[in-house]
């Protein structure tokens, strides 16, 4: 495969699709969107290629059911198509508009990146959703899925280049990278004459990948070690809900709890219910040593003693560091050694909430609420490509307007700097 | 020297300056000014080690000034901090506040990036622009000048340190690495778990570095070829001032002219005057065939005929090449090609124009106006750290606001995922 045709293709695409209307595009994602129904049956013969290899290969039961594409999730996924169709579009969007004194007009405008890389890992409708994300924020896509679903990935980005081509857009707007060879990979991340950014959407590994091998601006994300903070003046009713919905709703997700903090003055109240409650949802629990004596005094057996590796790591199971600790500047102390994600207090006191989040340096911060809002459907963004942990451009949940940049326009009279 | 122990102090740094006021931080950069001319003796004693071994070591001229400090040149530097005082701080802004249909409050809130790594050559005042740049917007700084300065750089540094301890802010939030060995530019690369962003200031193989050895994210930029393009419908009377003021006003910075694109049904009219100015400035030119015969057959003989590469080379010198198109479209490709920086038209046809403007994809963009706008204090920014040419996050001039990030602040009421 020759990436730098790829580049070039996905460069021209871009150029011709930065200059689309809204509408046009709404158009094709919703012949994308019907074509993925139509020729339902091809992308299910592709998958079923994809299935029986990863079965032979021995693939690991919860990686086959992410692979798996069928009939109901094709329809849900053209749905999620139909949905960005429906999302606002924050291409041309002019802002911090002003006249300078020279009289020189200026203002920025919204306008797409350009060319988005996707590395993702073997989840077949990470190929159109990231394709559909593009498509309407004006991007040209470079994807890259998983070597496991190289026959599905395939098989999506055909219809869906057929469906573009119908609609009379550039068919190169949406590319995959199909060939397994990992090589292509490194190859992918030093396009930087093609290719605007890179997203990587799976482990820590990928994302260490990228970020090592890339030349082209990465956005790591998606990763992270999520704290729950319980404040003295907490409202404990508060306490075991928002703890068992952030650890327990979809524990392997990025925005689960890790780790619980618990102030000494209220751990002996707090800790019993939590701990029960967990129990009960078969989470285990790992404790410092105080967190564990006030549980063995309650009775509680089942905890264990944390290792100190046991913060700050992401867990990504029914597992929960719970440390006891003297006060707030303890807290921010621990969370601003191991958090950078989703971190949230439990509080009553408005000063000390503002503390916390004035202080608390993650890309989401939660007073009296779960981490898992950390999401771009859940915080009104309508879509999500990535959740983003690094500072530059985005953090938390990236959508369209997060997949679009900014270029200044400046009109004058024949004006020259003096 | 030790990396991890400067980034874990600048960490730290970071973390208590992104909580401290507005006020104190103006405070801190009237002292740091007010230090820089009470302790000028010191700092030209420094800068007069790096002068005689750079004399010595048979630098060059142009070189020599620019690492040169002087009584009066460290009086402007004292006023450009005094100016960053002033400007607003964009450090707890907060935006897109919303409540979502659960009732959760959102907001994004403006706060520091946190720890801003800056690589930069031998001019020793933009150690303390970058400092004052950096404090104001709350983030501690590493910086990196050029071996050539280096007894300039930590005399500056030992300044402001003292000035912020006076000040009680933490002196560490401006370090400097002033051992010349090149490996620790390349550590400093890496510090990823300290270092939210490289920012490197210098010419092309400087960034190519950066982007190369980098698990930091980097703003490349302050390099890029500029186009002047010159429609069939443009004001005559705007093409000689703007282009000369583009190529001749100060031809060595990255937002000068390098490429006259002109529209052929205008070329006879515009090449010949044009190409008088240029001249009487002592510009070189370097022209396709069709310009180059155009200005023979006004007798104009001193241009030369381009070879390719004199088009997507930025010159930063007096040397301007020449093209005429055939249309919009190709004038649109060749800037396609070529420019990322700035680029500008010289039209009355305002459908010409907003194609123009729609179509570029650079920094920056004008309409009958100077490259030499794209500039922070021309832009109103007040200030610049650099001028991205690169996508994310930030394009054309940085400041205060280009130095900052965002968080999401979500607040509940004991609220849980469904």
């Amino acid at each position: 495969m020759d990436l730098t045709l790829i580049g070039q293709r996905a460069r021209a695409a871009g150029r011709a699709l930065g200059l689309i209307s809204t509408e046009r595009k709404n158009a094709a994602l919703e012949a994308i969107a019907s074509a993925l129904l139509d020729h339902a049956e091809d992308v299910l013969a592709a998958n079923a290629r994809d299935m029986q290899a990863g079965r032979a290969a021995g693939t690991a039961d919860a990686l086959l059911d992410r692979m798996l594409l069928t009939r109901p999730r094709l329809e849900a996924i053209a749905a999620d198509v139909r949905n960005v169709a429906r999302l606002p579009d924050p291409v041309g969007q002019h802002y911090d508009v002003s006249v300078l004194p020279n009289g020189l007009k200026a203002h920025k405008r919204r306008v797409p990146f350009g060319v988005i890389g996707v590395i993702y890992e073997a989840r077949p409708n990470v190929t159109v959703d990231c394709a559909a994300l593009c498509l309407k924020s004006g991007n040209a896509a470079i994807l890259r899925g998983g070597k496991e679903i190289g026959f599905s990935c395939a098989a999506l980005v055909t219809v869906i280049q057929h469906a573009l081509a119908a609609s009379g857009l550039p068919a190169d707007a949406i590319q995959v990278i199909d060939d397994p060879d990992r090589a292509l990979v490194e190859q992918l991340l030093r396009l930087d004459r093609y290719v605007d950014v890179i997203i990587p959407r799976g482990g820590a590994a990928l994302h260490q990948f990228c970020r090592e091998k890339a030349t082209i601006p990465v956005i790591t994300g998606g990763i992270g070690v999520c704290h729950v903070y319980v404040d003295q003046d907490a409202n404990l009713d508060y306490v075991v809900p928002i703890v068992r919905n952030a650890k327990v709703q979809r524990p392997s997700v990025c925005n689960a709890l890790d780790t619980l903090l618990v102030h000494r003055a209220v751990a002996a109240l707090v800790l019993p219910p939590v701990a029960t409650d967990l129990l009960r949802h078969s989470v285990e629990l790992r404790c410092d040593e105080a967190a564990l004596a006030l549980l063995h005094e309650s009775g509680i057996e089942q905890a264990t003693l944390a290792r100190p590796s046991d913060f700050g790591t992401e867990f990504m199971a029914l597992i929960l560091s719970i440390r006891v600790v003297d006060d707030l500047d303890q807290a921010l102390d621990h969370i601003a050694q191991h958090g950078d994600h989703s971190d949230a207090i439990i509080t009553e006191n408005q000063a000390v909430a503002d503390q916390f989040v004035a202080a608390v340096d993650s890309a989401a911060v939660f007073v009296n609420a779960s981490t898992r809002f950390n999401d771009g459907g859940q915080l009104g963004l309508g879509a999500e490509i990535a959740v983003s942990t690094q500072k530059l451009h985005a953090r938390g949940p990236m959508a369209l307007y997060e997949l679009t940049t900014y270029k200044y326009v400046v009109e004058g009279a024949g004006h020259v700097r003096a």
